[in-house]
């Protein structure tokens, strides 16, 4: 099934900006710090504060320099570096003076792969011998580092901006916003010293932006790319990845187990502004030719260092799934459906022994916490159907995972949990609450979970409801699901998809925590819909271009943009019309008819009284 | 912009069966009913009970007579008259000599309509002097119709076949099925009498199916269809009602506002297989050519009797918007979004009176107990934004709907209860309880709720998630929305779009309340899954055309069908086929090695346990 690599191009990345937008930086206060956030302006009387601040809409941007025309990007040369100062600055790494796993040694000299290869590859950075680099280390020690200070303000959505505009507005509600709520790189620093949130940022990734993972944070969703024997190149890669980001991917996992994929990572981890997370049991079952019996720690640790020192942020690693969990899947309805539990379960049974990811669990740590790469403990038996849903399988590998939590954070490495999968809702909750007790409040990573098992070709939606409420509940971070989830491999509109159901899901799970400033947008939106400011109502959607789409495919005129109706109600019909001459009608009145309307009404609802059924007192 | 009107044609109604399925019939034990369902075959060995009756999974099946390719349709006859014998054998209604709305005649007598008029037209139904026909009044009798026992049998879906199956599979759930919760007639009856439960069913649509909206009963969803002044046909009008139907759409409102209403009505009514609703405000508008200012209570009298004679089973009335409300929305951030809502606030003011629908309330029920037409108490005030969500003039009409549901109880007419609109996660419940608490538990009907507002173009998902929770939290019936909400107007892959998606939140919502018998379903598909049963999984899908398509896109062999993996993993990855294997090997294992296996990890654990960091003592 080999095919030729297609390696990317520039015309192959997409990088047009959303419309009425632009890229701004918003300055760090500690550290000499551009936090990159995206403007949306508006027509909006309402929020045009005195200095004139008040007519954008700053939202959360995780495409990258992507976005910003002004920079000039060359995929063969990948992404600015820019955290590699901030990290070369604490003086605890060194750069090698060679690959120090044998496999990526093997691809990066071998002539074949020449053609393939990103070319403008940099020595990997590692850990003085001694030293611990993880951000979680650092946190401990009471140090606000730059990308603490960095997520501190990306989170905060230029909150202090909203605080005065608030003022002005005394009925309305942005979510709980109040000076308390504002996000301190302090609260940073003490959320991830707590375990309670993770900021994924290997030091062999420096052109990723900084982003944290934890409850007390925006909601954070993941997209899966990665190609398969069966299809994609590395170009398709490289732009589903960059693609992804555009519509809000906070990290990306590759989940390629197809040809090159050490090539593949390579190319995208040079060209992604998100933290990257992989599953290595995938590669390292292409290295034994999909012969789980034949895995061993050793070259399963060689994969490991290899991703460590290309800068993947996070492995899913599934050392919870235990030898004596494997019979509990027995008399289950779909068994086991993590791939990754799936091989770990047949290489356990072959051999007769426990899971040799738990057994080297402490050698797992001490290597991960050299390049601060996290562990996404992996949940190798979740629930395939509702039929499995929380049952002794699962509960009994999610408390193993709490376990092992507590030896990595004894190790000073960030980690976070996965959860399920297929839940239906009066089911999910005990899963949030579970997770807390046993896990130590580490963040909980699910795939959404989906609430119903009847619905393929639509198990974005399926598993975005159970996303949204687990959101709510406390996950830190949903993993995307395509429509084609259960079908196919996702193509890029799946992507698409994907990711802006998602990112909706978890948007709802921020307005009904309250996280501070959240119900911003969709004020300001609502108020756009209301006024019959069209573009504005598309600028601020999470997904102009479909919106945009879906207006003109019955009003395709310009001036309908300026209409005040649509195509749903026509001229006469709309009700927004009809308020505004409510509205208008209401101000009108003169205190003594206002009064009259109330006498008239008290009148009638007297007479009805009378009747017996009527009892409107208020 | 009158366009020359297209008449329906054969060859533009759908009436392609699901695959795998056919329709079948089941007989009443109490009266002479055929109670259709679809059934699915499946090659599903767990299921197939010793007479070979679980190889089907039966599905609840809302498409009527067109998916019975038995049957000869023809559009312009329209639709088997179903219950028209069990009308008439009551005895308590009479045909009419003329239609009794000026409206209805000038229409019917106006030869310029000629071209576009239906038929076969009957002259209505009335109940005599003095009765009462509606079902909620024969409930209270303690009758049980042919009706209430066709719902009670449609609604089981053949669970006490299930009850064999489920005693030969202790293990597995299929929600919350016991033979007390098998739901008999009686029980019908009685949710029926109590008012919290309504079985619309005009004596003037007896082509319509009998079905159930409560929440002791499963989650229904409504598909709005209707033409405007700027785009549809008649032709197109009646294929949308057969296609939402054929998705699964419980009932169906005609929200038509453009040219030839009435007849478009009718060759609607007279080709559905469920009830149709309607917003009368809408044509009566019409009617005064769009001035709010100028309808009358004699001109909408007329409107619903013109309805009514023609066989629409309930009306949107929105009586409990009361004049004093409405200066309650003018500080609200998006006023007034019902159409209904706005225009009977606009009329309220300029005539500086009550509400004509609050004040002829009793004149409503009056007339529409002649005809057992129902009403859905509209929300004209429901948020239309986030902001807005829960606000006092939301629910100051809902205590005005609960004190009209009394009255329409006294008067034996069929009531429920429209709600939201737009409203965050966390403030959905609140909802319900007010409505369940103000309205004496009649059924709740809601439009969503939107969780967020920020996703225009993925407004039926936003909607779904906040569905699938207040069906959960008892919210009977689900209004759809779809994908070109707030944008346009949707076209047929919109309606089947909005349809699934509230199909699967309304089922998910079922699961979760653990209506008797849901999960069945769900386990069937995911045995079938699990099994690599391909084809069984695209029938037992909700939409099974598009899990094909999907599947078919990355893999398009037939061979694909058997084949025991999927484009997503590939061949060597596929979690389900190494499950199997596992599956295998522990059934092959004997009894001394499961015990070593044991023995093992139990040595492991015993080391991690002295290192101080693991307690397995399970």
């Amino acid at each position: 099934m080999e095919r030729e690599e297609q390696l990317p191009r520039k015309e192959s990345i997409t990088r047009t900006p959303f419309s009425g937008s632009k890229k701004v930086y918003v300055p760090g206060k500690i550290h000499d710090i551009q936090v990159a956030m995206r403007e949306v302006s508006v027509d909006d009387a309402a929020i045009k504060g005195p200095g004139g601040c008040g007519s954008v809409v700053t939202i959360y941007d995780t495409s990258g320099p992507y976005s910003d025309l002004a920079l000039d990007i060359d995929v063969h040369k990948g992404l600015p570096r820019l955290r590699e100062k901030w990290i070369m600055e604490r003086g605890d790494v060194e750069q090698l003076k060679d690959l120090s796993s044998e496999f990526g040694k093997d691809r990066l000299y071998n002539s074949d792969l020449d053609h393939l290869r990103f070319k403008d590859v940099k020595l990997p950075l590692r850990a003085k011998s001694g030293k611990n680099v993880t951000q979680l280390y650092y946190a401990k020690q009471g140090i606000i580092t730059p990308e603490m200070e960095y997520v501190a303000i990306r989170e905060n959505l230029r909150i202090d901006e909203l605080q005065e505009e608030l003022s002005q507005h005394p009925g309305e509600s942005f979510g709980a916003a109040t000076p308390d709520s504002h996000i301190t790189p302090e609260f940073v620093r003490d959320e991830i010293a707590r375990g309670r949130a993770v900021l994924p940022c290997s030091i062999n990734h420096p052109e990723s932006e900084p982003m944290i993972i934890g409850r007390n944070f925006l909601v954070k969703i993941n997209a899966n790319i990665g190609n398969s024997a069966i299809t994609s190149s590395i170009e398709e890669e490289v732009e589903k990845m960059v693609w992804a980001t555009r519509w809000g991917a906070d990290t990306v996992m590759d989940l390629s187990t197809g040809n090159n994929i050490h090539e593949t990572r390579e190319w995208i981890l040079r060209n992604s502004p998100v933290p990257i997370g992989t599953v290595p049991i995938y590669q390292a079952l292409e290295k034994v030719d999909g012969k789980a019996e034949e895995l061993t720690w050793n070259m399963f640790r060689d994969t490991l260092v290899e991703q460590c020192e290309q800068g993947v942020s996070y492995f899913t690693i599934h050392a919870g799934l235990l030898l004596r969990h494997v019979p509990l899947t027995v008399t289950r309805t779909t068994g086991i459906v993590s791939r990754g539990g799936a091989i770990l379960a047949k290489w356990c049974l072959t051999h007769h022994k426990e899971n040799f990811l738990f057994t080297h669990f402490e050698d797992i740590c001490e290597l991960l916490k050299q390049y601060d790469v996290g562990i996404s403990l992996g949940d190798g038996l979740r629930p395939g159907c509702l039929q499995d849903a929380n049952d002794a399988a699962q509960f009994g590998e999610l408390e193993a995972l709490g376990v092992l939590t507590k030896i990595a954070a004894k190790h000073d490495v960030q980690t976070f949990i996965e959860g399920p999968g297929h839940v239906p809702m009066h089911m999910i909750k005990a899963n949030m609450d579970k997770q807390l007790e046993e896990c130590g409040e580490a963040p909980f990573y699910t795939l959404g979970p989906l609430v119903t098992d009847i619905a393929p070709g639509y198990d974005h939606i399926t598993s975005a409801i159970g996303g949204a409420m687990i959101g709510w509940y406390g996950t830190a971070m949903l993993c995307y699901v395509t429509p084609k989830e259960h079908l196919g491999l996702p193509d890029r509109e799946d992507v698409r998809e994907g990711v802006v159901t998602y990112k909706l899901a978890a948007h709802a799970a921020d307005l009904a925590k309250g996280h501070p400033g959240t119900q911003y947008r969709d004020n300001a939106l609502s108020r756009a819909r209301f006024e019959f400011r069209w573009q504005d109502q598309f600028n601020l959607a999470l997904d102009p271009e479909k919106a945009i789409e879906f207006h003109d495919k019955t009003l395709p005129h310009s001036n309908a943009k300026v209409a005040h109706f649509c195509s749903m109600c026509g001229p006469k019909f709309c009700s927004m019309k009809i308020s505004h001459e409510v509205r208008e009608y209401v101000k009108n009145l003169k205190n003594g008819e206002d009064t009259a309307v109330g006498k008239g009404m008290k009148e009638k609802a007297g007479e009805f009284n009378k009747s017996g059924f009527l009892d409107f007192s208020g």
